[in-house]
């Protein structure tokens, strides 16, 4: 844990908050606090800062706070992911909130299997906690948004030219011709859409979708990963073709 | 599986080869292969081809293979990375083979705890079938080497300057201000060797004999990610760095 993560509730009118959680089991145990030290701490959704502890005790730890720093800014890109099976999907929340995404769109797919979407890793009791792990991570505050979506078609045909209209879209497939880090050159300050499909990757259908909504095909090279692999891999490269030079 | 590993030790005089274990059970369970069906195969540390099934009984799958395809070129990254606790490595095994790395050497590291190198996560017999399945994932057959080194000083002073003179080394730093692919910028026909530290960073020290021994300190930026997700987003920037354009 490289953030302590407050939500905005749990302040007090004074910025004070008593931790009891597995966030106070952190500080106490590991970094081993005292009245006295100070901590990294991040609003949800907002201002970066600086905690320092008042009090710890019981597996309480309280905390002082001071947002001294920005928010830092949202990132860039979303994430069209068809959904995968539960094992990987409560895998990736960590990942993909700690590498940055501004939201998560979840879809079906043909080759998605049906009761993927009745595990409770789509419970948003399962997902946050785990987006919020990879958001102390990586010092971020800002919490992707998450869409499930059991029907391809109307989200591509009608969601993603409402939303995203403006964006850069793309669509990893392993015949794609071009490079992520090509298909950005000119984004500038542009959204970028990202599409990755399920293990046995998209069919005809869905690819022809694609095509029709202006999704250009990026691919890694010869290399078949496996979805979360993918997954980081691609992101990684999205933020390293968007960054200022 | 996007490819069916055969060693050569299982091949008979005529190419012919009989799997019994689980790629039997993929081939006729998932794929669903009937004889005269062909599938695609590779020889371990050589070339890719074309298995023809000749017989399905009994849980065995009968090929005739035809070695019509190339070897693939060996990954130019090494990866040398402060082993993760036994839980991280394991999932990391089949990831790195599948994202190309020629060469995993594992090191001790001051934030490594000792009795991670006592678990079978670093046994042959535990690995190699991992790192296998990361092959059938990426169609390769270029099996990365192994070596756990565990002394990090004689590691970087006496190996590193003998094996990788002329290679470029590069060390993931938050602090580091270097993107991968500056580093990687005149990199033509150069090994690289890419350091990976453990979850709590590397201390002053090792930092300090990094910097004696040429590696470079690169970034990712602000973001710190969790070491198994750091290493595949930094293994998807070097082999993007290193691809020609």
């Amino acid at each position: 844990m490289n953030l302590v993560i407050i939500e905005p509730p749990e302040l007090d009118a004074n910025n004070i908050v008593t931790l009891q959680d597995s966030r106070a089991a952190h500080l106490a145990n590991v970094l081993r606090v005292a009245p006295g030290s100070t901590v990294r701490i991040g609003l949800l959704e907002g201002p970066l800062g600086t905690g320092t502890v008042t009090a710890v005790s019981d597996g309480r730890v309280t905390l002082r706070c001071a947002w001294n720093a920005d928010t830092p800014p949202g990132p860039r890109v979303d994430l069209l992911l068809a959904l995968p099976r539960p094992k990987v999907m409560r895998r990736l929340w960590a990942q993909l909130a700690a590498l940055g995404v501004g939201r998560i769109i979840l879809t079906n797919a043909a080759r998605v299997e049906r009761n993927y979407f009745d595990t409770h890793v789509l419970d948003q009791s399962v997902y946050r906690p785990l987006l919020i792990e990879g958001l102390q991570q990586a010092r971020d505050t800002r919490l992707p948004d998450v869409a499930v979506h059991r029907q391809f078609r109307p989200l591509i045909e009608d969601e993603v030219p409402v939303r995203y209209g403006d964006a850069v879209r793309l669509v990893a497939d392993p015949s794609g011709s071009l490079e992520v880090t090509e298909a950005l050159a000119g984004a500038s300050g542009q959204r970028v859409l990202l599409a990755v499909g399920p293990e046995g990757g998209w069919n005809d259908f869905e690819r022809g979708l694609f095509d029709r909504h202006g999704f250009r095909g990026v691919t890694m090279g010869a290399r078949t990963l496996r979805v979360d692999t993918a997954c980081i891999a691609l992101l990684a490269l999205v933020h390293h073709g968007l960054r200022e030079p």
